[in-house]
């Protein structure tokens, strides 16, 4: 079986390694993404800490997760706020340094590909993956296979309107998902530091925080259930720790929103690769076609 | 080529027909459903309706389409209020009278289907289709095939929650797309007979009840471009002819709620296979895998 090279692209760290086309890791790495030197150092970093890793010599295809925007046919990272870069040929220079094709996708994307092949989402054809975060993502498979939209923008869950008269977005509009059951909404509802600290908190104001997470998610899960009913629901990033708590909360949220003939359909689950999902998805994606 | 029978089973007609594996059309009929004599008999007025059809003795496969709910394995029609019907074994039925496998697909899914193949879908790989009537449904094609969701019920465009604090609708919650955008919301938001009439109103009230269709409509289109972004939604049923001030209307109300980078990618169309779009689809549906 072939192996392949995966690289997850953060904001303060890269996380790369290789595993085989089921997604069974052989090695892997991590280490300190030096954005403020610039892309040329960071794809030197990458390229030496791959070479470093068991099994390299070996490896066919590489992939790239980075975060979004990228360009329709996956050649450039357009934007990266967190890396302050802009319009980065991401593949052609990692390309040239590992002497190999790079394929590049969405980072969210490679997540929901790596728990669909080796993850919370095995045993099901379809899946759709949530990110929560400082902002919240998503990605979906469909029939097996990574579905990034005709444009390679589907899974803008974090962007799905819960409400129209609800908060304000920093996208613009009002009652997105990201506005109101994003890490940062959770924390500054709660008037906590963090989202960690607003889940610990046992006062009102907190507790309304959370709730109002719960019944946002649970809303945007049902949306993308009632348009496209995915086979899973899969919840990563910090958010989809809180406990369980919050978990039950989410699923009692969304399965009042669906038909009731669906709702033994509805499954909503943890994910299970953690801060791995990003690089294995990368390797993954790598191997099919695009 | 092989020939492909299609029926579609409608409250007061059957239309049916023959055409080949694009969807071309050989021969037609309609005749009417004499729902109230039970399902034997209609099952034999279809029966004699397709030999009569010019090609029948050449075709393979026979779909039909009927309104949902279906069961997950498409062997029977659950409930069809509008037929008086419940828990039929259409295919088997319809099997035996023809001496052909049938197979059974949601009437909307055969309609998107036919558009995708046929119709104002050809040319993307993905499509969304919004059949607007008295109801409000769907059928999603992702990668040139049907999407009918991990338990057969995708496409519920119709019970999108548009706004949560929006009129009650008759699945119980409120603000559901159907609710908003239905023929039978816009007419009696307009204080119409029928949904015709109030788009040919003036008044204040018809013209506010078309507004909040449009918006509402093209909220509902936002919804599924930010979590699957299909290359192109496609709008059918009666509500769709309204005019293209209408269209224009869902057009403006879907691009203010989705990504600026993505506007250019966002196509809103009409469908283009009218009343036959159900039984081209349902013969298409039978000639797919399942």
């Amino acid at each position: 079986m072939p192996l392949l090279l995966g690289i997850d692209l953060g904001g303060t760290a890269v996380k790369l390694g290789i595993c085989d086309e089921r997604g069974r890791v052989k090695d892997s790495a991590s280490i300190p993404t030096r954005a403020r030197l610039g892309p040329r150092v960071v794809v030197e970093d990458m390229a030496a800490a791959a070479r470093r890793l068991k099994g390299f010599a070996a490896t066919g295809s590489v992939g790239i997760g980075a975060p979004g925007p990228l360009d329709v046919r996956r050649t450039r990272v357009l934007v990266a706020p967190n890396l302050g870069w802009k319009d980065v040929p991401l593949p052609r220079m990692l390309g040239r340094a590992l002497g190999r094709r790079v394929r590049l996708e969405n980072d969210a994307n490679c997540a929901a590909v790596a728990e669909a092949a080796a993850g919370a989402g095995r045993g099901v054809s379809s899946m759709a993956l949530y990110t929560l975060g400082t902002g919240v993502g998503g990605g979906l498979v469909v029939n097996g296979r990574l579905w990034a939209g005709a444009a390679g923008g589907a899974g803008e869950f974090g962007h799905l309107t819960i409400d129209p008269r609800g908060p304000a977005c920093p996208c613009g509009r009002r009652g997105c998902l990201e506005a109101l059951a994003s890490a940062t909404a959770v924390a500054r509802g709660a008037g906590a530091p963090d989202a960690r600290a607003a889940f610990a908190m046992k006062s009102k104001r907190a507790r309304a925080a959370v709730r109002v997470a719960a019944e946002a998610l649970g809303s945007g899960i049902a949306l993308v259930f009632n348009a496209l009913q995915p086979g899973r629901f899969v919840l990563a990033g910090g958010m989809a720790l809180a406990g369980h708590g919050f978990l039950a909360a989410v699923r009692r949220a969304a399965a009042a929103r669906i038909f009731a003939a669906y709702r033994g359909d509805l499954e909503i689950v943890l994910a299970q690769l953690g801060a791995d999902a990003g690089w294995i998805g990368a390797a993954l994606v790598s191997n099919q076609k695009p």
